[in-house]
């Protein structure tokens, strides 16, 4: 079995894995993770080997007790990974993108996949059908785009992320969120049909903390997957470990 | 003959209209306006009133130059406007947008009109084929959102607005090049299509400073008009006039 960690900014997430399939997840705020790492270890005692994603934001401290209880492979840039990376500035591409443009690499393979990451911001990631990774797109999450709205003008408030099919707003409230909401689902159907002009048979993976937000909202096919990034993972330690 | 002034937050604008005709403009930036101003009292002798947007960014000092010259409307929510304003916060309508408002009124009468201005943020604003104003959607502008990006994130460059058709950016430069401006393209064509869907014989008019970057990219059949605003002034102007 294999352990997964994804470090973020705030959470850690924990994925226990026998073989391809997803046994426990657990996320947690970070102060918090090694009693969290204790109990995973006590529960699943054949787990052999973890890795984790973004391990600068571990302290000294957690990383060494991982290490005192696992084998552990830290994805770094260097990492060996399951496709062909033609991006130009491969140093500047976030590990969390090489985590999931390697789930693409195992799950879909031999098809394009567009891989759409809503969260801080919105990330795709396009792998062709020659497992040639080529590149993507950043634009702002929903989160960021109500903040700079607010940050960035004299008048208008800061407002939570709140669903809305209603394109015509009749107050400054309602506008912004068509605006929010509305724009970032008009952009997101936008990418998608653009990759589908050029791309035949495109899979399109939604993944990310706003995923389950936008996933009813967004007109082409997709498949919501909120594991992706740690089923990614798991796919890069199989991968290094033969 | 009229004289407007659009007061920004850095730029005003002076615009001299004879009847319908914008005969002189001139964007000035903000402290040196009184020159501008006296420039066109000695060159234009057959201006009789004025009307200032946003009188709260200019000092007292030129509020009280202006009204030793002329007759001044300053626009503010109480004015009279030709138009039915169905917004339900109408205290929080910009008044830019309320002049944007009344230029389709005056220009475009009995149709269904959607503005769109491009600037700081975008706003789009909806008047129906009965003159109602039914309001509209706020967005991060083009600045905004590279801003974002920055401020909001540890990584991620600041960059200056490029214009771009490349939607796979193979670098994290052309990657947040291609969220930004291409994502606001499929934004923007996306609520231009949405309004159609709902409201036959659209007219779609793209004005604010960033409409010269947008215009030849928008899909959809717009008509770019930068002195809309000032031309909603006017109007509004000799509305109060009769």
């Amino acid at each position: 079995m294999n352990l997964v960690i994804d470090v973020g900014n705030t959470l850690v997430k924990l994925g226990v894995f026998d073989s391809e399939s997803l046994k426990y997840k657990k996320s947690c705020i970070k102060p918090d993770f090694l009693p969290t790492l204790e109990e995973i270890y006590e529960s699943f005692p054949a787990i052999k080997r973890s890795i984790v994603s973004s391990v600068s934001n571990l302290s000294e401290h957690q990383l060494s007790k991982l290490k005192q209880l696992y084998k552990v492979l830290i994805l770094n840039h260097e990492t060996e990974v399951p496709f062909k990376n033609s991006y130009t500035t491969p140093q500047t591409l976030g590990i969390d993108r090489i985590a999931l443009v390697s789930a693409a690499a195992h799950k879909h393979k031999e098809k394009n996949v567009l891989i759409i990451d809503a969260g801080t911001c919105i990330t795709y990631d396009f792998l062709n059908d020659k497992n040639e990774y080529l590149g993507g797109v950043i634009s702002p999450g929903i989160t960021m785009r109500y903040k700079s709205l607010h940050t960035f003008t004299a008048k208008l408030p800061l407002l939570e992320a709140t669903s809305t099919k209603l394109i015509t707003g009749n107050s400054t409230v309602s506008a912004i969120h068509s605006g929010v909401v509305n724009g970032m689902l008009f952009e997101i159907d936008g990418f998608i049909t653009a990759y589908k002009e050029n791309y035949e048979n495109l899979t399109v993976i939604l993944t990310g903390g706003d995923a389950h937000f936008l996933r009813d909202s967004i007109k082409n096919d997709i498949f919501a997957n909120s594991n992706f990034l740690m089923e990614g993972l798991n796919h890069i330690l199989e991968y290094n470990n033969h």
